[in-house]
């Protein structure tokens, strides 16, 4: 197995060259930090990576979570991994000083779990969990439950998680039935069955605290009647000590991939003796819930492009070190194989690998830098950012996980049979990769979010904005002979992505909503495609730049190569685009008019 | 688990209504058999497929193939359903009646190959590769090899292999190292290695004969020095009994998926004692085996196509049973829920898999249909039906292939988290379906071998009469009004994949075969849509026929969904050939030109 999950080379080129990650520093809250500070945050990083996750990347799937006495056993190294993050405030990455945090830009702190992921993803997943559950906690609980849970769930000991999906509420978390019954004492008793939830219990902390959705008894139906808790696995007893609290793992489900990571059901209150702490005010449960998951989803999509990430640099090695075939036009079959990367269509599998992880990855760190500028631009800043990142989200999640598992899927056919066996770890990144379109919300359900919820926003405010930065790029590329012609394409595009989002606006107002949305999915596509290559040409606008400066051989190839990947998605992929335009344009509703009884055979 | 995995009325609808298998009867080679009687065959398969593949799908994968004191230990069932395979005759259903075989039409042999794979497809790879290592016998081996080995081949008591795989010889045929020494008594001593053999050894079986190249020592380097032969597990000894023959298994495979079936690394010759018995002329063994090898390739794309028709019938279970969510314009939350199936892209997403599915299964069944006409039709015929069959094997294997995954992912979709985890049957089929790219040629290889040999091969003449047969069918669509625009939509891409081809044949000329064939896994993509489209509005034109006669209503159903189903190929598919004519029509060689020291970062 290679040693080379990610690229700090190209990670540092994405923060420091293109988004100037640096100039964060400049703002006050960031003052504390300098560009050297910086690179030595994410070189520690890269250190715990190698150190507690990437070794046990193949064994923690391998050996997967059981459930044993009503406790589920993960691997030993789960614990000590939690442990050092705590330890070393991996699990208060952005968290204000003046609450232990480390107060790092977002932008450096995802950068910090891409890298967590791309050397295990299931392995990152506690802290994250962590992470964004004593957020919530700190940003809505209060001050009495911050210092009850919070210093321990950042500490690495006690697990956090988000509890919101039941038998019969997933997609639709309106139809949560989980109860909370309030008390004289002013805690809830909670009784409910929760499912699917990511380290819902585990023998590697001491404790577990869930944030679970569930409605007060009288609640009304829906959404609005939902409400957000805090539900430990063992309570605070009267004298600090920890007291069972009837939340009891029913089962460990057994999964295509993401193994290392307990996925569980939970019985809630069997007992009654369930108690659950309100976060904030009632019936604002999903409001707050969508801070966290707005964060996961984003986060999801960094976990699926770092995924690819380190499959690309497996499947890189092995087409560097495997030979096998000659070169088209050699005649000879006595001169000896070549390695495979000699080969074109290994060339563009590659190429098409690192050209999604690339563009996916540059898209993600837009996004957190629009978090950081949300945090602590301007008034005018502050809305302009947080509208795009808003209208991005769905994007950042949905392109990595889809496209993120053919990249995978290429790189296990460049290994040919041997992808297919466990000797090597593709099979494993295939298999893993499958939970993101699902998890954090469907592709489907981003694709209505998208075109349902963030398009229309505040009267398209948000596109509007959308479609002024990335003519900004156009415009700068515009006037770089290299780039006009990439420009001119993406103009293109970006004038069609227009027509097609009014022209589905007209179908709303002619023929309702669900025609409208009937095809969200591939608008998200479309929307994708485009959104990453607007990201490509950020890119080769400063790769051109740097080639005209004074270069290493290695700085050379490495701008090349760059290069020729910008130019790899504008020539394969950005075309793809031009297939959905032309469905999207034709809207005839007929997955609407399509009858269920037209399945029956 | 839902009970069904494949459609009889859309199986018979292909093979009666639009490819009128019954007419084969009529030709004196078939005319024992008449429509009652194909039918019967038919029902029989199901039955046995039902009986014993599809009860031992899901416990096959769990209980994967293990290497016990030298012996591969498959489930139990491997031998009850190769015996009763054997003893029923489906291990010779197209072997000519003087031969103890069931001489039947090949669109009703692969139709009962479709059906036995979609039941179980690791099942029904043993019984398969039987049938194809005695074919081959058969055909090149002469009467003593016949004698000694395919009786129990096609009994189902002996295990038919191909052994064709190295550790240096994978994609590339021409390193094969296996060594063949002669001998004066008429056989060979073999030695080498093995590896990804299929069924390579197992304890459901007497004996296993391997159809193995190997190359004669002194012969040249590269295919030409390649032989083919016999080399039994265990060799018949002077009294008639079995004797070892010094094939060891010295590994077996942990796959991904397709556990069902072992797959085996095998040392043979190491004491020397290793008899390899030569099948036809030396050094025309990859001729020989090409014979099996264009078999498998359909019979892959055939299992790909049955994989993934038993998942979408999975998955419209789901759908249909799953109530999730409420129609986009209910407005009142405490109304109950609907199944997922009222969802427009939940249908999109089942509308995608049975297009690809019964797309693919009619580009199948054409193609049985052309060795149908190969082996009875004129002389004409012959040569006509040979030259379309060889054009689009390379089709037929990848289509199904690579499709048939994006079909089974968007299955796993419809069930959401379920679809992850292995209480349904979605992941199994999520990861038994990625070996179709990969074995009897990577799609890659197939890119090739379309493009830089099947189109150009005789001048191009299958690739004209390839555009002869596709006109006819437009020109017959034309003439009738609601398939007019459908006809015109396919006959526009027909002409631009005939001006792709003849742009690619440009480039070969001005700038070498290596840029002509760098992008052939797209050429081999754009031709598979336009193919499947083809087969699709042959289809139509009989589905528009029917809907305007007398029907029962589940006959007007069955045809409307057929309808709709040919509509999404049309409106949501055939759109995504414009992205590989844009690319194909700008070749630049980006992949030839790029350096590999571009990649280094």
């Amino acid at each position: 197995m290679t040693e080379k999950f990610m690229s700090m080379r190209n990670l540092k080129f994405l923060l420091y060259e293109v988004f100037d990650a640096a100039s964060l520093t400049r703002h006050p809250y960031y003052a504390e930090y300098d560009r050297k500070m910086l690179d030595m945050v994410l070189q520690a990083a890269e250190e715990l990576a190698k150190g507690v996750l990437w070794p046990h990347y193949q064994e923690m799937d391998r050996t997967p979570p059981e459930l044993v006495d009503d406790v589920v056993k993960v691997h030993p190294s789960v614990r000590k991994a939690l442990k050092e993050q705590g330890e070393g405030g991996w699990i208060a990455m952005t968290v204000p000083e003046e609450l232990d945090g480390q107060q790092l830009p977002h932008m450096i702190a995802d950068s910090c779990r891409f890298i967590f992921c791309a050397a295990n993803y299931s392995g990152a997943a506690y802290s994250g969990l962590c992470d964004g559950a004593a957020r919530l906690i700190e940003n809505f609980g209060g001050k009495e439950l911050y210092d009850a849970f919070v210093p321990n769930m950042r500490g690495g000991l006690w697990q956090g998680t988000m509890a919101l999906t039941e038998p019969e509420a997933g997609s639709s978390l309106s139809d949560i039935t989980t109860t909370a019954e309030p008390t004289e004492d002013g805690y809830y008793r909670i009784q409910g069955q929760k499912i699917f939830i990511s380290a819902g219990d585990h023998d590697g902390v001491e404790n577990v605290v869930h944030l679970m959705l569930a409605r007060i008894k009288g609640a009304s139906f829906g959404v609005k009647g939902i409400s957000l808790f805090v539900v430990p696995k063992k309570r605070i007893g009267e004298k600090g000590d920890l007291v069972n609290n009837d939340v009891v793992v029913s089962g460990v489900f057994h999964k295509l991939g993401y193994r290392g990571c307990p996925t569980t059901q939970l019985s809630i209150g069997d007992k009654n003796d369930c108690r659950g702490y309100l976060v904030g005010e009632p019936h604002n449960g999903l409001r707050y819930m969508f801070q966290m998951m707005n964060e996961a989803r984003i986060g999801v999509g960094m976990g699926a492009c770092a995924m690819a990430t380190a499959a690309y640099y497996a499947s890189l090695d092995y087409a560097t070190v495997r030979n096998q075939g000659r070169k088209i036009e050699e005649k000879n079959p006595s001169n000896p194989p070549v390695p495979i990367i000699e080969h074109a269509d290994v060339k563009r599998m590659l190429l098409f690998q690192r050209s999604v992880v690339e563009g996916a990855l540059s898209l993600l760190l837009q996004c957190s830098k629009y978090v950081d500028m949300k945090n602590v631009g301007s008034d005018e800043e502050k809305e302009k950012y947080a509208l795009l990142l808003d209208l991005l989200t769905p994007i950042a999640k949905s392109y990595p996980s889809e496209t993120g598992i053919l990249a995978i899927s290429q790189g296990l056919q460049c290994f040919g049979g041997s992808g297919y066996c466990d000797d090597y770890p593709l099979e494993q990144y295939y298999r893993d990769a499958r939970i993101h379109p699902i998890h954090e919300g469907t592709t489907g359900i981003h694709g209505m979010d998208l075109l349902g919820r963030k398009i229309p926003m505040k009267n398209g405010r948000a596109f509007g904005l959308y479609l002024e930065v990335v003519e900004t790029t156009i415009g700068e590329a515009r006037g770089m002979s290299e780039l006009e012609p990439y420009a001119r394409q993406l103009a293109g595009f970006l004038e069609k992505l227009k027509q097609v989002t009014f022209h589905l606006g007209g179908v709303q107002k002619e023929r309702g909503i669900e025609h409208a949305l009937a095809d969200a999915s591939l608008y998200l596509e479309l929307f994708g495609i485009i959104a990453v290559a607007w990201q490509w040409l950020i890119q080769a606008i400063v790769i051109i730049r740097a080639l005209k400066g004074e270069l290493s051989q290695a700085e050379k190839d490495f701008y090349q190569g760059k290069f020729h990947t910008f130019r790899y998605f504008f020539c394969y992929e950005l075309p793809k685009a031009e297939g959905f335009v032309n469905r999207l344009m034709h809207t005839d509703g007929m997955t609407v008019l399509m009858k269920k009884e037209w399945f029956s055979d």
